[in-house]
């Protein structure tokens, strides 16, 4: 899974400008790659019965592995209608894939677990495939609304989540709960 | 190693259906490299002792590594007949290597292993270079038929294999046997 | 992040010279990967706790990703003032970047942790940035000085580092300070 | 860094044809990375003592990470002369920085570790840096003469070596020497 943007035609700073939609896409999915980095590091830390969940990893993988493809047909044509579809389609998908591999884990960790309570409450898990989903349609209406949804997305994942950091602090000190 | 899927010219989904052949073998090989590495994984986590086996796994991996350009030219020339022959000879020369890798393993472990009761009765290991074969014979009468073939054999790979999971499960609590 | 020089054209010795800006290019961001590679390795291996830094990390990240297509732009445009002000501020961004994933590390670590003896006197992450600057505004003045100034700062960081090593090592061996 | 191979024109076996040099210098270079792979982590395994070996590694994966630019140029030119003596001299430079890297090792360990006892009577590293030279000379007389000492050089190293495996296992039962 490479993320890359093409070395740019000509030698001067006007040869980055064409670049702009390429560069915004990348770091879009950068930011996503990551959130998902984190966070599938954070859930598989939690606790250590991971058995089970073989075909729920490689599951996300593939809808990530579908991430670069998708950013450049993105950023390469501007943010057309149907680029901003499919993009907020793999993302919807990954949340999915997602959610699948976190269920996984919590039926083989059990309700009391350090992993149940971290993931209780989980309203973002909740809130983002309706998000993505409202981006995917309003990519045929504004592409600034969709857009905006993926990156609100995002920014909603990029703040820290005192929740999990704290129940995971409590699990490594040995008191669950 | 890298699967890839070049970004698409044209910024409607009508750009997105010459590339469906090149999904689907993507999609199929991605498949085929999640079984391998899962079961790589699985394999090598029975038993502690791996030496001996140094070059059966960069010889598992060097029919890996064939499988981009494989998928690849398969999927540009929508499943063509010496494609299709090719595209299964990688599969099957990878089998082979993993059939390789185990007899090494299963030589050094000794037969009162964890790993030798792990993957006694073998059936699947046994049948897919038949269906290796069978498609490549296929490819050249009907490109369905042997895309089924191929197909057939990740199905079979992908359903849940209980007996090396619970050899897994019990090896790991200690009780081999 | 994929540092690559494409396969020349031609087949004698000759055809290798129009490659040599690029395997300039190559070779000082090989080095400048590899410093941060040996530098990130050693900032989180003298203490274990590393919470909090989460997305210090993939900021750094993020600029090293940028370094491939900078070095190719810079190398294929033969060191153009644009191209050498743009890799300058790739490098100035991921020294700040590594500065604040240190700041986080000291943050937690406290103020009398090895890794706060380690770092306490750090003369080359002040001036870096100094030099970094220096040699973008240089891009456009003098191509050759804008090079020196980021060769310098890379031979400064090759340079064996004692204070480092001997606060590691004896960080290791349990007597901080 | 990565070998690989281009995907090719044409749907029948016919289109493989050109690919053959290709595919040859893939799988020698395939090898020889391999055969790096191998005894890097044999040579790091033995001892725990790595410190101050930091930029002996990025060196020899600097000339590793010559190799796919090395191997594309030789195949695609059809093992031209040139080609073949660029390719000689990137193996001669790798396993130079073998050489280093493992008398790196020597220094930190002493003359009676395990890995002393592992090395000393190197003769294979001693002859592989004569035969590169000698290929590298051979490449404008005879690219075959050329192509034979690389391909002798690999077949030499992939030879079990006996000596190291039963060094690694006395120093991991702990009884040195």
């Amino acid at each position: 899974m490479v993320l890359e943007i093409k070395v740019p035609h000509g030698a001067d700073f006007g040869a980055l400008r064409p670049l702009l939609p390429t560069f915004l896409s990348y770091l879009l999915s950068f930011v996503y790659v990551g959130i998902y980095w984190n966070n599938h590091h954070l859930l598989t830390s939690i606790d250590r019965i991971n058995g089970g969940v073989l075909w729920a990893n490689p599951h996300l993988l593939f809808w990530l592995s579908m991430t670069p493809v998708a950013t450049g047909w993105m950023g390469e044509n501007h943010f057309a209608p149907a680029t901003l579809a499919l993009y907020g389609f793999v993302l919807l998908m990954a949340g999915v894939a997602f959610v699948i591999l976190q269920n996984r884990l919590l039926a083989v960790n059990g309700p009391d677990s350090v992993l149940a309570h971290a993931v209780r409450n989980d309203w973002k898990g909740k809130l983002s495939p309706v998000l993505y989903c409202a981006g995917i349609a309003a990519s045929f209406v504004s592409p600034w609304l969709a857009g905006a949804a993926y990156v609100f997305v995002a920014l909603m994942w990029l703040a820290p989540d005192p929740r999990i950091e704290r129940t995971l602090a409590t699990g490594r000190s040995g008191h669950p709960g």
